[in-house]
């Protein structure tokens, strides 16, 4: 039976009933998502996305000192009194392995608390692409790809992601033929971007020269997107360019309901 | 300076301050758009977008008997009372010459009436997309493509027609340089989706030729869009492949404000 891929370009156009039962995937490429992920592929015990600021200070509060950071931002820009900001550059292992990071921020937090309803929730990113795709190619239910965007502004880079998933799901050889799923319109577009994105008539490469370049057209991309612009005017630069990199770790945050938290998959 | 050529993938997601002194094209391929400009085309004198089929009806009462026909739908399909649906091929000359066509769809009416700040709203589809860039070449304000979509949801045949002006726009002879207009990331994505769609390794064709081609892919890719699909169900197969012919007419409808009629431009 055809299975949902659909790719909603906003979490407000989205009714969570269409959700249940399928497996959403999060997706804030710059930054949320990079950086949850990042968090756990350097050590972090768990991340626990909180709605606001103070949710994330009650949790450190109550936790063993030492045992949790603060990590976020609003405007894009670090909270007062927390630890780290939302650049996946400031979690190495040292800052954040063996820790919980309880993180705040505001369009990523908000597309995840959207897909409650969904059996599984995923997060994802350039960086883990192809550890998304091949487990969503084991699921037996729909999926749905949920771009976070900004302020209620759909936003370039999370359609890219979502078409670049859409684009390797209906390439990959498990899933033989298109017809196994049933595209909505948003996962036609989303791929239509993707693809001329990155499209490129010369050919024979190897896949390390196809990676890096796709990284590159993925980086440019990005250069103009909204998202992308307003980090530029922070002076984030360095972080569009960490984001566009492909397939870095096996990793997938994975949001456990019971306890609220983001632990890797 | 950079003017603003901003896609607007729905009418929900766009302030309607930010039209202020811009044109706006509003966009509901599947049919709305295209039978509107049908009429014009076939020599309606005027078409009047009306909110509900009862005020259409009104319309007809206070008229001279014979001068106003009705026209429109409700899920596709012709409202009680009406003369005529929502399908381009119903608006002959015979049928609309002379006469005002008092018309009510469930998106496109939406759609116009959240661009009422702008200082021109035009009707786009492939009928007349040359017409439309070559007009908004001429204008020195910003433009706002907004697709009407189905009930909030984006329809990717709005979204497609959208990138199809983006990219006419950034290629025509009359604005050299890409950085003549500012792109939102909606415009970014419909000229992604529009490239991809059409887009053919071969070349060297006459423009006949590629003009029938570009037709026939916009048919392809409607009849997997939501609004494709839904016609397709409805048995109106027909008109996607009339809504798709490009540059069928030079005819766009343009609202006037002050008795809220369409005319042609």
């Amino acid at each position: 039976m055809p299975q949902a891929l659909h790719v909603h370009l906003l979490p407000t156009s989205l009714d969570p009933e269409t959700l249940r039962g399928g497996t959403a995937v999060i997706i804030d490429i710059l930054r949320a998502s990079s950086t949850m992920i990042t968090s756990l592929r350097n050590g972090a015990t768990r991340v626990i996305p909180c709605a606001t600021p103070e949710e994330a200070t009650l949790i450190r509060q109550r936790a063993a000192p030492g045992t949790v950071v603060l990590g976020g931002e609003r405007g894009g820009v670090k909270i007062a009194g927390f630890d780290f900001g939302n650049s996946p550059a400031e979690y190495s292992s040292a800052a954040i392995g063996g820790r919980t990071l309880a993180f705040t921020t505001t369009n990523g937090t908000k597309a995840l608390l959207t897909a409650l309803t969904a059996r599984e929730i995923l997060i994802g990113a350039f960086l883990n692409r192809q550890a998304v795709i091949e487990c969503l190619n084991r699921e037996d239910s729909g999926t749905h790809l949920i771009c976070a965007g900004t302020d209620g502004i759909i936003t370039g880079e999370d359609v890219l992601f979502a078409g670049s998933v859409v684009d390797g799901l209906l390439t990959s050889a498990d899933h033989s033929a298109c017809d196994q799923w049933t595209l909505n319109d948003g996962a036609h577009i989303a791929r239509g971007y993707w693809r001329q994105c990155t499209s490129d008539p010369a050919a024979d490469r190897s896949a390390r020269i196809e990676k890096a370049l796709l990284s590159a057209r993925i980086d440019e991309a990005m250069r103009h997107s909204r998202g992308g612009l307003n980090l530029l005017s922070l002076g984030y630069q360095s972080d569009i360019t960490l984001c566009s990199q492909l397939d870095t770790t096996d990793v997938i945050p994975r949001y456990h309901g019971e306890d609220g938290s983001l632990l890797s998959a």
